[in-house]
């Protein structure tokens, strides 16, 4: 049993129109639950903070949408309290989708049995979804060779601050996108990228031109719009997109325009661009966790973590991620 | 030696700002040229026409930019007149870049011998760019499995109608998009579609829906613009977009905007868009070229042509193609 009976829980309230605000939230104090048969009670220790979580609110996506009053949805870390689940003890850390709360239900099928040899930080951040995106994005859909020009955007964000480092793994030139000098700055004397470009400085196209004197072999989207359209510009013969992010348009009823030029510059140049989502290699996550972990180990991938302490502070976490002020991988540690 | 020494060349005139018309071209006569070491002289038999040559007149391509002044270019098939040019002999059929006029000097490097087993249509069709477009497009391209659903735009087109044909060889559920009723029972009784969409008779989404009650797995693309949008919003997940034609948007100074919903649709569907080119494909083209002749000789691939009599009338059958008035592939033939 818990040492509390309190489970605190962020409840969905309401649907956003524009930008995502506290007001659609609502913070409730449930009785902590009770684990059934074939059930276990989990106390959540640590939540990724994405910006999937906006979709999940607007719209159906690769999981139904989330409905005003229930506990808002967050992949997340916890610690097993009581089980009633085979293979899972008290004292055993899982991942999954947790939800905003102190304490939640898991079932053998909704978590995954996590190894404490990492740190927190390293299982939600470069090992969880958010590793795994830029790992599959970048190699498998990108597949950059080395002495190609890869060019990230949000690449200060928590996918792209892994990807572009990836991408000097493997031995190509790397330009990131980000928004303002000291964010630039960051990429270049921290994370080593090659050049970093500053969207709000104005001129994008001809700073990015600059900056890809090679012109860009494989580009890595987080953003679409503009960035996007630029980008497809400076794209070499059989340049490779890779469609990550642009979350904000996965609300559909929304549809805002597409690149201009397209289709019609994707086959001047024999461009593919592709769409991928991380659980679609999840048959490969073993291996590619293993790869990322020994890079970490060796000093060769740092980890940049944008940590809140508390789970009262998720809601404005949130916020503050969908305005772009974190660095690196946002995640609100909890109890 | 020639029986005339009057070689008929029309001239690319003008560039064009909007639709390309008669006065963009002027009819000139030259003398017979002599080839010189090294060089043949080949007199031209047929033409194709082809989307991709107002693209060439407005910018630079795959091919450099068409300049006022020099003899429109257009791939067609020629006869050895005169040759100084070891393994070419007077009677050995070419193709190339010959250019709208009777004669034409050619080297080694600039035609390719082909067999006079193949009649004259097929080599401009069918076993020319045309087909190998369709073919190289859908099978590399869209790589569509038995069972799944494929839609071609452009269907009663050349590249379109050959594909439509290859997607049902390949055994699938096939939807043909073309402009008018007549086209559209064309495709379904002569060619075997099972269903086709007139996207000149309006609602294209909801017309487009009922003909692929399982969605729609591979897109074959050779327009474009809103039929381009309306099939991304019917895509199955993974699904994949062939992006073969556009050609309106090869003038990359006059950008349209692109298809609504990019990029979102295709990070949430996991959706692959790649442009291609057929010369891409080239060292594959002598077996594919023998599994096309295959099929048309089993009477498994219909072949249709538009056949335009005499030289002098190649400026209209383009314009005329670029109207959408042909069906099947359009040649001009000569002499």
């Amino acid at each position: 049993m818990p040492a509390t009976n309190v489970n605190r829980q962020w409840i969905y309230a309401q649907r956003p129109s524009g930008a995502v605000g506290l007001e659609h939230f609502k913070l409730n104090e449930a009785a902590v639950p009770s684990p059934g048969p074939g059930q276990a009670l989990v106390r959540v220790r640590g939540l990724s903070v994405d910006p999937a979580q906006r979709a999940w609110m607007m719209t159906r996506t690769y999981r139904p949408q989330l409905q005003p009053g229930e506990v808002m949805a967050s992949f997340g870390i916890a610690e097993v309290v009581e089980s009633n689940v085979p293979g899972l003890a008290p004292g055993d850390w899982v991942d999954g989708d947790l939800g905003w709360q102190d304490f939640a239900i898991v079932t053998s099928d909704s978590v995954r049995l996590r190894s404490k040899s990492e740190s927190l930080e390293h299982l939600i951040g470069v090992l969880g979804i958010t590793g795994l995106t830029a790992y599959f994005g970048l190699l498998d859909v990108g597949n950059p060779r080395p002495g190609e020009t890869v060019v990230v955007s949000g690449a200060a964000g928590a996918v792209g601050c892994i990807a572009v480092q990836l991408a000097k793994i493997a031995g190509c030139r790397v330009v990131g996108i980000a928004g303002g000098a000291e964010k630039c700055r960051w990429l270049e004397e921290e994370l080593g990228v090659d050049a970093a470009v500053d969207y709000k400085a104005g001129n994008l196209r001809e700073a990015l031109k600059a900056a890809c004197p090679n012109g860009v072999d494989v580009y890595f989207d987080n953003t679409g719009g503009e960035i996007l359209e630029v980008a497809l510009a400076l794209m070499n013969l059989h340049g490779r997109v890779a469609c990550c992010g642009a979350v904000s348009q996965y609300n559909q009823s929304d549809w805002s325009a597409g690149p201009r030029g397209l289709p019609g510059v994707l086959v001047a140049k024999r461009i593919r661009m592709e769409g991928f989502l991380v659980m679609d290699f999840y048959k490969q996550r073993k291996a590619a966790e293993k790869i990322l972990s020994n890079w970490i180990r060796n000093g060769q991938l740092k980890t940049p973590m944008d940590v809140v302490e508390g789970l009262e502070n998720a809601p404005q976490a949130l916020i503050d991620l969908l305005q772009g002020k974190n660095w690196g991988k946002m995640m609100v540690r909890v109890n």
